[in-house]
């Protein structure tokens, strides 16, 4: 069902900080910063391997990252699985009765198509799906 | 300074049932599930890609991922780093005023040396750093 990790969301209260200390720390290298305002965060991934390491900051107080943030302070948020077809996967899901945050996608990152499952069905694990 | 990730723990209340969900839905394949006296855990270990996912029962109520549990609930606990050379590492890790958990490694699943950095020194995220 999922391809391999896409990603891991970590949710930060400043990203210049965080993306310093990262980068000067663990010699991470940046690999792009992107404002997605439909999403309400801005997103600084690095590379390691072959799983990105997405630093996430809310853009506006009603921001997914933000309440995160209100919840449980800075930390892992999510993590996201790449797929192949991600419709096909929604319906395989949605038939296994699994809660889904968005019965259809929506747009990330660099163009991709995702959808959040919700973490009630999961252990607590929010889990993305993506499709490049 | 990193390899790649190696894996990302998540803590449960109940391996049994998580496992079974994890295999059910996700249709992961059980790598090996293995008691860790030492670390008072039980771990479940699913390869996606070339990264493992690793639940993590607690074995005790003085257990790390017991008070995981009390505190945030189920949910992503660690991400997991491969090293090269681990004592290299924590040293290298030291001079640059990280704060570590273990500033010597211990022994974790499979025989690994494994060794924590505390999240307040990384933006809230606990950080294990592994050598095969």
């Amino acid at each position: 069902m999922f391809e391999k990790i896409h990603h891991i969301g970590i949710a930060v209260e400043n990203l210049e900080d965080s993306m310093k200390f990262y980068e000067n720390t663990f010699n991470f290298k940046i690999q792009f910063i992107e404002e997605l305002k439909e999403n309400k965060v801005k997103v600084a991934s690095f590379k390691i391997g072959d799983v990105n390491i997405e630093l996430l900051e809310p853009l506006t107080d009603d921001s997914p990252i933000k309440s995160f943030l209100n919840k449980r302070g800075e930390g892992i948020q999510h993590i996201a699985f790449l797929v192949k077809d991600i419709y096909k996967t929604l319906e395989e899901l949605k038939e296994k009765g699994v809660s889904l945050i968005d019965e259809k996608p929506r747009y990330g990152s660099h163009n991709t198509k995702i959808a959040f499952i919700h973490p009630k069905s999961t252990f607590g694990v929010l889990i993305e799906l993506v499709e490049e």
